[in-house]
């Protein structure tokens, strides 16, 4: 493709995205295509010659969208939102344009002092540890994903708790483990069995009934215990936001007691962590001073496209000396005068894309003040939606929300089951996600089946809250009715197939 | 940022891509700043207030440019180039634009299917072995890089040789080893530190000294010994042109040996397994049809940005079993049927990028005869460069070089002494990389200081190789007179800096 060609098709990639986003808010949230669908609309084989660009926007519109759950629709509250936004779009497309490695320093060290200035920026806008600064000990590094922090973190406790031994001799060398909260994400059992400790090393804390917080009298008795036992303990996970519920755990005392025991404190604040960009909500970083490692996803909440999650360590030669492995073909004269950082040693893979790029223009593009108005706006929606929950009485909250995750169920009633509640909210959802109107996700509360209304989109206005509540209050009155005809038809012998459908989809 | 605002520096960005790409020839391959040059550059703290996209082109030019080393410059022949490409520039900013998350098939179908097509067109291209496909056991997935890829196929020989035991009990459940040549990728190395099985687990095997191939015998000879002793073989790593010198192990003897003590084969194809879309290259895929798993990346020859690595598996249930966990807030209705696939479960994040776009834009822009005209024209270059070198005595080559990687010394001449060669073919290669006029790298080869001829930048022609030729031939000859000099000075006690800071910089 010629310069001039590129700037012909550029245009159009960039005005049918600007398009996508007018037109978003028309578009089912979630696909409504069955498997195969997409699959079937795709040629068997690949073209024996180019076919130019024209035809892709084409089949992209006919083929591809309509298989598309719409993650930056307004009426997206499923999981997490992962926000795109122009700045950090363009930013991304000047990474792919400049197509380079940032490996290493010499590889364009202009990659690697952009992104620790940027890791650095990042901390001051969320109040973090001096000590997490590249002009401390620390400092900041992006990684692919949070399930890529906690692994990193983990290889570093290993190495560490270990006193080397794991670099030659693997993690037989002791009988290590790690603990977390049940509320955690499971990255954090994943990196168990990816490090080969096995998920028999991962301990999970019980959690306050209310607050679902990790208990720390808990991670106390198991400490002592798995000591007595010839455990070593190497890594506590603290989660600052769950992913299933929000729940924030007590990161001081967890700290203070995988400190006591020799193990290394990771916190994963993925979603919650760029709160903190908002000084009232800087109470969510208490006890963070205490952490080995801090982990937080400018790719979920703050503005800034996939892939960018925020990582920083207390102590980087404990980093480095874990992961660094210096081949002859990357030995150079920059590394070696130890003036440097080398980011590959901070990170699983070798090769490393311009992220910081993206990072850059977002912070530029907003301001602090741009970033924290973003944050502030979804957490008094949130608010304001967990009020309109409290205040009907067919539903209850299930969990704090001081963020913008409101995790709820369908009420049991005075003296009603529990089980039938929760078949009711099964079957709610699954409904309002197969309108296409909205597109909200579930957890497991304490037994119960939670429905999360996560607020987070870019595009999310009070009007589009309202409306999924209105549609969630709607159809929760209908399948009432319709659950006391299914009832009547069981009774009668039908197979009642249409409430089965409900729950068909992409419910989840 | 509105849609018209996007509209509109969306433009500005795709202008100065091509503005770039127009004077990428002008400019120095080998970025020339100090550390901390660009960190200096840069305010230490984010702006309270969004300051426009204004003057981030302006700032990219002035701060960020000149810290720069131009992976897409026609005179980049170091480590292996990784290309980017108008259409794969283009697709990528699809996905950007989108920014959906294809972790599970429901969170967005076309994701996973176009995925799974693409890998099949890839397949079909390479001609990969038919149980690689999606339709039969097998099946691809894109990896972040190779390094992840062998890092999956690592704990999924893990999870096999155990018969599951690792999940739980970790590792330690036995002792077990890993196999690869002394020439391959220090990803293997890193994956055995990150999968807990530590270095001691894994064994260098010796190359035959005239193909720098992997020796069969000697993997007989460890194996059988390893056995003997206690050792359970979990993984052989063998490289279809690895990353020193491009050697290619006898994938199929190994596969054999392998297979019959119960090892998993993975493959290692990272650079130059693109190179079978050429039919009169598929020897290359010799003993593939053996592998269980098998990595090549488009990201690196195949015109398609960073990142994006193919990785195949003959037995998808084995992966899935290695590294699948289900929390209940991923549980889905499509994903307990059973007919779609969560490619999560391939991988080591759970997040993943719509990255199938680029490849998709990429396949039909260049169509089959595309692809092929690429890899051959860089082919044919390196074999004319590599008659260069073979034709002046001052140089050798040092390795086969059947691809677009040609690796050579200084000739130690007839009686001359190696360790003096060596020391003028690091002096050259510094001075070469410091010109800015091309950027090459190094390794060793048998002991040799060996530079590295990677061709495979898209934009390289055959005036550029010949350029490069030039200025590596003209510098050995000035440096031949200052190297008498030098030693001249020496015998009369001076110190020569000049001499040693031409080592200095990013030569690496």
């Amino acid at each position: 493709m010629t310069p001039e060609e590129f700037r012909r098709h550029g245009r159009e990639v960039i005005d049918w995205i600007a398009d996508y986003y007018q037109g978003l808010e028309s578009l089912p949230v979630l696909s409504q295509v069955a498997p195969g669908e997409v699959l079937d609309g795709l040629p068997a084989g690949p073209p024996e010659r180019g076919q130019g660009f024209e035809g892709v926007l084409a089949d992209l519109e006919s083929v591809i969208v309509p298989g598309l759950t719409h993650w930056q629709h307004p009426s997206f509250f499923a999981f997490f939102p992962a926000n795109a936004t122009g700045p950090s779009i363009l930013g991304d497309l000047l990474a792919s344009g400049l197509g380079l490695q940032g490996m290493l320093w010499t590889t364009s060290p202009a990659a690697t002092e952009l992104e620790t200035r940027m890791l650095d920026w990042l901390a001051q806008l969320l109040d973090l540890p001096a000590g997490f600064r590249s002009t401390a000990a620390g400092g900041g590094v992006i990684q692919h994903s949070a399930s890529d922090a906690v692994l990193v973190a983990l290889v570093a406790a290993l190495h560490r708790a270990s006193g080397g031994a794991t670099e030659t001799g693997g993690v037989g060398t002791g009988r290590f483990s790690v603990y977390t909260s049940g509320q955690s994400h499971s990255s954090v059992e994943k990196a168990c069995r990816i490090a080969g400790i096995g998920t028999a090393a991962l301990r999970k804390l019980d959690v306050d009934p209310a607050t679902l917080a990790a208990r720390p009298e808990h991670l106390a008795e198991l400490l002592a215990a798995d000591v007595a036992a010839g455990w070593m303990p190497a890594l506590v996970v603290a989660s600052v936001g769950a992913t299933g519920t929000g729940a924030l755990d007590p990161v001081s005392e967890l700290a203070e007691l995988a400190h006591r025991y020799g193990a290394w404190l990771h916190v994963d604040a993925a979603w919650a962590g760029v709160a903190a960009v908002c000084e009232e909500l800087r109470w969510i970083n208490a006890g963070v001073e205490q952490a080995d490692s801090y982990c937080t996803n400018p790719h979920k909440w703050l503005l800034t496209n996939f892939d960018c999650t925020a990582f920083w360590v207390a102590d980087r030669a404990a980093l480095i000396a874990a992961l660094s492995i210096l081949p002859e073909y990357l030995r150079n004269t920059a590394s070696e005068s130890g003036e440097v950082f080398d980011y590959r040693d901070w990170q699983v893979p070798l090769g490393r894309r311009f992220r910081a790029l993206k990072l850059w223009t977002v912070l530029r593009w907003y301001g602090a003040e741009g970033l924290r108005a973003h944050i502030r706006g979804h957490v008094a929606l949130a608010q304001e939606f967990a009020s309109w929950v409290a205040a009907d009485p067919r539903f209850e909250l299930l969990a704090p929300h001081p963020l913008s995750l409101v995790t709820f169920a369908v009420a049991a009633g005075a003296g009603g089951d529990a089980d039938d509640a929760d078949h009711a909210g099964r079957r709610l959802l699954a409904e309002v996600n197969a309108s296409g109107r909205a597109y909200l996700t579930h957890t497991q509360v304490l037994g119960r089946f939670a429905i999360r209304m996560a607020i987070g989109s870019v595009l999310t206005e009070r009007r589009h809250v309202r409306a999924a509540w209105q549609e969630i209050s709607d159809r929760l009155a209908e399948a009432t009715v319709a659950d006391s005809r299914a009832t009547n038809s069981r009774a009668t012998g039908s197979d009642a197939p249409d409430s089965d459908a409900a729950d068909s989809g992409a419910a989840d």
